[in-house]
């Protein structure tokens, strides 16, 4: 891991890695926050909270626009904000150029199909690669994860967080693709990544949530999912609807809340983040 | 003023406004942060915060990176984020096409010298103009304001609370360019703005931190200002050391701050918002 910069933010440090991934096979980016008791002489290894953002992102736009680092400070709890997607010249995306799949739009998922299986793999990229780095060259107790996210990384921590459970201790959303096999977004992701024969349904269903929890994923703890209504996607592409309905008939705690007024920006998600970092610290027993 | 967008934030409303500005000759934006209070059937009309933004910031910046309006919601405050110079094709910017003057650096002042009179004017367009606008169209107590910015708009900040000091409670200044005259960034500016003859030196002492003060002007409240010892700009642009010593020498207030490992960056300003915002809310008598 090479850093990029380091900026001090709240007594802590906010740090930009540059890594080259086994797994994706390109250069990829990734945000550390690193509170003040991770630093110095005395320093600890804390808990951190991954974040994965939405389509279009970076790993720069929660570090800049979400205010996390305030309350990460407080809480002791490291932050750490991946990419979406693999990036480079040499990666296929979306072949008309569009913002809603390939670069910045990797749907935290293993590619099966070409030209995809290369680089879109996200998912072991995050599980089996990231988080052994950050174990290693930094004070990060990757015993002690949280994971959450915004719109498609609200899909992607919901999603990694059912397929391996064991992997972190809570899961949280703001704004989530809570269903994407039923919505134009994630139809269009899965069809590329996965492909869109009548046999690819079955791998579909092993990255929705709501088909996870309808094939018998769970989680012992209570999810939390938060949803603006004014969200312009709502109804379309995040289908809260549809993920309250699949929680309750199998069995999934959860606890969504759908908040007025609210709409799918960077606004929503920094309104929601204290809540969020503190449904996360409880898991790991920093507050009670 | 024209509503370019509403986005709900931490219980308020995050809005950008659009005005023909008489003053500036151009079209500007504008944020406007409104806390929950000055929202609804029951609304107050509640005093703002207005924060001045560097170099190459537009009214986006801190509406984005600050992460402010969460204790100005909690606080009842307004924050208004203006851009940071006259904007348009028809406004003429640095010949070299350099950041440091004119699109984005305007300097808060009324310039004196072709071709910049005509748009040049972000003193009068902020104390003449746009205050009484936020007070007709607004629920916005422009009898309590407050002035803050980062770095040129720190100095803004400063000049105009002094320069004016019955327009504002109080003022305080994240990483100032202290003593404009004295460094280069400064220095820049005012030889195309107010020029660079040695009679013009008399109209730069009237845009200087330190000027004004060695000049008699004089608040009788105290100036907070933070300034970050990792800063690359510190000595060269920013003297923080000129304004502790003309301050002390003639009788203005200071409660200068140098914070040990931070630079010049947002994550700075977002690490101090808390303690600016609450500077002003005790002059606003929401605190104690």
């Amino acid at each position: 891991m090479k850093l990029l910069s380091s900026h001090r933010c709240f007594q802590g440090e906010q740090r930009r890695y540059c890594l080259k991934s086994k797994q994706l096979n390109s250069i990829t980016n990734v945000g550390v926050y690193l509170p003040p008791n991770a630093l110095g002489i005395d320093r600890q290894v804390v808990p951190a909270l991954i974040w994965l953002s939405g389509l279009t992102c970076t790993d720069e736009n929660a570090v800049l626009k979400s205010g996390a680092q305030r309350k990460a400070s407080e809480l002791g709890l490291a932050l750490i904000t991946p990419d979406t997607s693999p990036r480079g010249d040499d990666v296929p995306t979306d072949p008309d150029g569009h913002w809603d799949f390939g670069h910045g739009a990797g749907y935290y998922l293993d590619a099966l199909r070409e030209p995809w299986t290369t680089h879109y793999r996200m998912n072991s990229f995050l599980v089996d690669e990231l988080f052994s780095l950050l174990s290693a060259e930094l004070p990060i107790d990757v015993l002690r994860l949280g994971l959450s996210g915004h719109s498609m990384g609200g899909h992607g921590a919901l999603v990694l967080g059912l397929r391996q459970p064991e992997c972190f201790l809570s899961i949280s959303a703001v704004s989530p693709i809570a269903h994407p096999s039923a919505c134009p977004w994630g139809r269009k992701a899965f069809s590329f990544l996965l492909g869109d024969t009548p046999a690819a349904q079955a791998h579909w269903r092993q990255w929705d949530t709501v088909a996870l929890l309808e094939d018998g994923h769970r989680r012992s703890e209570s999810l939390l999912v938060d949803v603006g209504l004014a969200d312009p996607y709502l109804e379309e592409q995040l289908r809260p609807e549809d993920l309250r309905i699949a929680a309750a008939e199998n069995g999934q705690p959860l606890d969504l809340v759908l908040h007025d007024g609210y709409d799918h920006s960077y606004f929503f998600v920094a309104s929601m983040m204290d809540r969020h970092l503190e449904h996360h610290a409880r898991a790991m027993k920093l507050i009670v």
